[in-house]
């Protein structure tokens, strides 16, 4: 038996926590395990790609514990009711390689992002930004709102995007959130909402090299969250925003990024700043009040494993008995595997 | 919601079915889906090895359906009461990225092995080969009993296991089915198993080179199913079972298996068949009566797609509502990720 939290679970928990706590606790959880960086065994995801998505199993381990996610991206979903990203995820053992807690990831997914973006933008925003321009305001949009409102105290929003439905909804799910102070445009371009922003999160899920932001949105000293383009083929920024020369590149995990995030646009040798190495205190998060801070997010396990030990210690202290399935045997003798099939009706016993 | 196919519901289809149904129906999947080879999208296995075992990740997908399983094996666990190897696998629909079946996968693991086995000896073993050694009597031992039991008709077994109680186990555990009737023989060393044996299965856990089988073991004619030897650092047969000039070395899928399997003691060159091209009819299963032929298993992905493939039919069929899980959500509005928050108390809307 393995412990199970499911989507009933995560809401519960959301409920109980509010929503900003969950992304700030994340946050945390991801701050520390990036801190100890070297403890952990990292590998690029492994992608099987469509012609309409992709599907990637996202494995990490620390020696003591390993996790591994499972998430598609499936831009043209939406057009028939479903989501462009779901994902689940498992914590397991490796002592005795026994999983034991399966999670839902897609909520989770969510809100490990925000935590990212806006744990990322702390360290490398300029201090003091207020306004944030989010282009793209699809299913992740709130939870970036609520992370960068919690840990940057960024209360001005500027929305785009080209569904102007999306944005309505934005808007609307922000403001029925009581507690939250948010002044907010509904910007008619992209160009518009980066206007006078000093932070701009790109999440949009167009899966093609787009130019969501052009050179010209780009001041001095805006902090640049790109979080949608996250795998080969799929870009956000032009690529001379990326080559300006006052401008500072931030990723997850270079191997990773240098296949799947703005970097795929950039020659082999570019130089990057890994994040890890910021929190770590081996390099700045910002240089000086004019660079062009660029967080090149596509997700990286890491941040995966720290959601699912933060969500599983969440569940054990606030549930009387989290629900369990039935996913692993426990045979008596663990040699005797097929003593499983012996229990229970004769007909267990039938050959043929 | 996903179907769920937990301990409870393989227990019950093996019940229903019957367990050499099982290991046939599965032996039959298997065929077919190496028959269409060409159409699956193969990688090897992503493994996480410690000191003490290994996790993998193994995905494949045929362009319209995706599958992956979690393994590891750890011989040590048997020590502590825990099974060496468990396993769990996710069905998953390319088009749109959702999974669709969770199932249990370690009895699954155990039964789709002795498919392959037996099936791999079906074109490979010489025509009315009646006898065979069973070298390491643990937890898959019984299935593969039953699987050339009943696909090529094997009554006699030789019995072997350095824990002279796991021979003890195999042999009560066969003696309980009703129907079937092996003469069993319990031997003293792997030699004396091996002895006359037309066929010789091995099928340890230990993670080291081994030298299960030496060269004196092995007679003209033989053939060999290696099951054992399945990771780096981790064989049973001596290299110069391997190197026999009459000897035919056939393997799942090559990249996996140079770096997994027995070949791993070889150099890169080697020579070896894949057994997709013999059921394809692009290469013999054998050359010759007195051809020694060695099934190099070492487990791949196929195998398990093909299981869960065959499982879920099952299922669906035997099963007026099979469980389901909420690992998935389903909102209203896909781009409204943040609306499955608002449903049930006011809490959901606390944000701090």
């Amino acid at each position: 038996m393995i412990d199970y939290l499911g989507l009933s679970e995560i809401r519960r928990l959301i409920a109980e926590l509010g929503v900003a706590n969950v992304i700030s606790g994340l946050a945390d959880e991801i701050q520390s395990d990036f801190q100890r960086w070297p403890e952990f065994e990292t590998s690029a995801r492994l992608a099987s790609h469509s012609p309409v998505g992709v599907i990637e199993l996202m494995p990490i381990s620390d020696g003591r514990q390993y996790a591994f996610k499972y998430v598609n991206g499936h831009p043209k979903n939406t057009a028939e009711g479903l989501l462009t990203v779901t994902a689940f995820g498992v914590l397991a053992d490796v002592s005795t390689g026994y999983p034991v807690l399966l999670s839902e990831m897609t909520l989770t997914t969510a809100l490990r992002t925000a935590a990212m973006s806006a744990l990322a933008a702390k360290w490398m925003a300029r201090p003091g930004a207020s306004v944030m321009a989010i282009i793209g305001n699809g299913a992740q949009s709130e939870f970036q709102a609520i992370g960068f409102h919690r840990l940057l105290g960024i209360r001005r929003l500027r929305l785009y995007d080209v569904d102007a439905a999306a944005s309505r909804k934005l808007e609307r799910n922000l403001r029925s959130l009581a507690g939250l102070d948010f002044e907010i445009v509904r910007a008619r371009s992209a160009a518009e909402a980066a206007h006078g922003a000093d932070i701009v999160t790109t999440v949009t899920a167009d899966k093609r090299n787009a130019v969501i932001v052009t050179p010209g949105m780009v001041s001095s000293g805006m902090h640049l969250n790109a979080v949608g383009g996250d795998c080969p083929g799929k870009t956000e920024l032009h690529r001379d925003v990326l080559l300006r020369r006052d401008a500072r590149l931030v990723v997850e995990y270079e191997p990773q990024s240098r296949i799947e995030g703005e970097l795929q646009q950039l020659p082999a040798g570019f130089p990057v700043t890994e994040f890890a190495s910021i929190v770590r205190g081996e390099a700045p998060g910002r240089g000086s009040a004019d660079e062009v801070t660029i967080f090149d997010s596509v997700g990286f396990a890491l941040e995966d494993f720290s959601a699912l030990r933060y969500l599983h210690r969440q569940l054990l202290a606030h549930s009387e008995a989290p629900r369990r399935i039935d996913l692993i045997p426990a045979p008596a003798d663990p040699k005797n595997l097929f003593g499983l099939l012996d229990r229970g009706s004769e007909r267990l016993r039938r050959v043929s």
